[in-house]
C-alpha cells in the first residue's frame, strides 16, 4: 500500500565536534521518505525553492519517491542549521531560514487524495490537519510533532490528536506535553486524548508503544558511534509508518514489528550524515541488523 | 547452590513526598539477600548492633537466610535516612550514622567458606575484598558499588573489578566510571578492566547486560505508581545473582533470565516501603511478571 508523507523539506547545515557540513538535504519529510520508501511506495507533500539542487531531486527518485506533490516555488528553500554538543545528546539550533516553507498551504495532487497510509511529519499542527482534510478517509493517520508546537500551538495540537490514530513523540515533549515525570503515565494520558497508539521515542533507550491493552518497549541498537544524529527521529517514524502501509495489517504483531523496524532505520541513519547511509543501505542490512535486535532482546521463558 | 552475601544492614528513615516511615529494615545486604531468598539459600554477612529489633530477624528467618555471618555488636545499628523528590528520581541522603558499621570487619563462619556463589553487596570496595579474600574458590563473584566509592576508593575499585567475574552498577555510575556519555561505550570499557560481565541499570529504562560476545537489552517493568525505590537495585543484584546460583549455569541464556528475575523482584520492591511487598511476594506472582516481560518485549521474526 502507499503512504503520503508531508513535512518540511530543508537544506541544513550541521556542525558536530569532529566535522561541519552544509547544505546537506533534510527536513522531516526528507527523512521520514527515504526511510519509509524500504519498505513502501512514499507519496510526498513538500515544498522546495528553485535553488534546491537537481541531485536531491534524484537521490528521491532512486528511492521512487512520488514527488507529484513536491511544489518547487519562486525563491529559497527552508534552511536549517545547528550544532551538536561533543557527546552528541544536546543539539543547539543556530538558525532557521523558512524562505518558501513560510507560505506552504498545500493542495493535495488528485492521485494522492486516496493514499491508504499518511505520516504527518513535524511541521505545524495546523498544516498537518490542513494536508489531513483532502485525504479521503485513510486507514492510518500517524503524526510526529515537536516541543516548539507543545509550547506555541497547544490547541491545534489537541485537535489533531483527536484526529489522528498514532502519535510519535520523544521522550522530553511526552514529558512537556502531559506534565508527568513517568513516561509510563505519560503514555497512557496521552492515549486518552484521541490516539489509539503512542510511541515515546528515547533515543539510546530504545522506545515505548502503547495502546489501549498493549505495551511494548523496544531496545536501542547498540551504536559507539554515531557520526550525526540529526533525522534518526523522523527515520524512525517513517519506516513505522512504510513497514504497516506494507504489510497493511495494524495489529498488534504488526505494530511491534513496526516499532522495530523504525528502530533499525534510524540506527543506520545516526551512522553518518544527513541520507548519506540511507542512500547505500540494502535490504539484507534492514533484515541483519533486525535480527540482531531480537537476539538483544531475547530471553526464554522462566 | 547457596549464595553468599556481604554488605550493609540498616536501618532507614524514608521520605516521599507523601509518607514518612521510620527505622525500617534497610541496607544493601538486606535487600540482596531477602530478593535472593526467592531462589537460593542465602549465607548473609553483616553487623548490627544491640538495638536491631527482634522481628527483623525473624524476617530474615522466614526467608532461610543463615544469620550465622550476621555479628551483633555491642552499640547501635548502622543508620540512614533519605529524602525523595516529588517525582522519586531524586533522593537526598540526611544523614548516616555508620555506628557499630565503622568497625566491622568481618571473620567468615567456617560453614560459609566454601559458598559457591557470592554477592558483594554495596560497601567499600576495601570491605568486599576483605570477605572475598576468605571464600575458597567460588564459582561467581558478583559485586556492586557507588558514585562515592568511584570518587574515593578508585584504586580499591580498579583491584576489586579485576578479582570478580560481574559488576552491577546504575548508569550515572558507569558513566561516572568511565567518563563516557555513551552506556554502551561504558560497558564495553568497564569489561576491558578485568570482569566477564557488567550490567548497567538503568532504573526506568530497565537495563543492559554485557559480555565478550554478549548484549542484552531487558525493559523496565511500566509502573505508573512507585512507592518507594529505596533498594531496587540491591533486590535486582540479589536476585541477579540468586537465579544464577539456582540453575548454577553461568552460560548467555541463564544470565539474560538471571537479568529479567532481577528486573521482576526490583519492580515489586518498589511498591511498598522496605521489604513490605517482598515479604508478602509469592512464586507465581514472580513467574506471572516475568511472562508479563516476556510479553511486553516478545516480537516475531521479521
Amino acid at each position: 500500500m502507499s503512504l503520503l508523507i508531508t513535512g518540511s523539506v530543508a537544506l541544513d547545515s550541521v556542525k558536530t565536534p569532529a566535522e561541519e557540513r552544509r547544505d546537506l538535504l533534510g527536513g522531516s519529510a526528507s527523512y521520514a521518505s527515504v526511510a519509509a520508501s524500504f519498505f513502501s511506495a512514499v507519496n510526498l507533500v513538500g515544498i522546495v525553492g528553485t535553488d534546491f539542487p537537481k541531485n536531491y531531486f534524484e537521490l528521491y527518485r532512486r528511492h521512487g519517491i512520488n514527488l507529484d506533490g513536491l511544489q518547487i516555488a519562486e525563491g529559497k528553500t527552508f534552511r536549517w542549521s545547528g550544532e551538536y554538543e561533543w557527546d552528541l545528546n544536546k543539539r543547539r539550533t543556530l538558525s532557521v531560514c523558512l524562505n518558501v516553507f513560510e507560505t506552504f498551504q498545500p493542495n493535495l495532487p488528485h492521485g494522492y487524495r486516496k493514499t491508504p497510509y499518511v505520516f504527518l511529519a513535524n511541521i505545524s499542527p495546523q498544516l498537518q490537519m490542513h494536508v489531513l482534510a483532502q485525504v479521503e478517509r485513510p486507514k492510518l493517520i500517524v503524526a510526529d510533532t515537536m516541543d516548539l508546537w507543545i509550547e506555541t500551538q497547544r490547541e491545534a495540537l489537541n485537535e489533531l490528536l483527536r484526529k489522528i490514530d498514532c502519535i510519535v513523540l520523544n521522550e522530553s515533549e511526552a514529558r512537556e506535553f502531559t506534565k508527568q515525570t513517568s513516561l509510563i503515565r505519560a503514555g497512557r494520558l496521552i492515549l486518552k486524548q484521541g490516539p489509539k497508539y503512542v510511541v515515546i521515542k528515547k533515543g539510546e533507550h530504545g522506545c515505548l508503544l502503547f495502546a489501549d491493552n498493549l505495551f511494548f518497549s523496544a531496545p536501542a541498537y547498540p551504536l559507539e558511534d554515531i557520526r550525526d544524529p540529526t533525522g534518526a527521529g523522523d527515520c524512525f517514524a517513517g519506516a513505522f509508518t512504510g513497514y504497516l502501509a506494507k504489510v497493511n495489517r495494524i495489529d498488534h504483531d504488526s505494530l511491534r514489528k513496526a516499532v522495530v523496524y523504525g528502530s533499525v532505520i534510524a540506527s543506520y541513519c545516526v551512522e553518518a550524515f544527513s541520507l548519506d547511509r540511507l542512500e547505500t543501505l540494502t535490504s539484507a542490512e534492514i533484515e541483519q541488523r533486525y535480527q540482531l535486535f531480537k537476539l538483544m532482546s531475547h530471553f526464554e521463558v522462566g
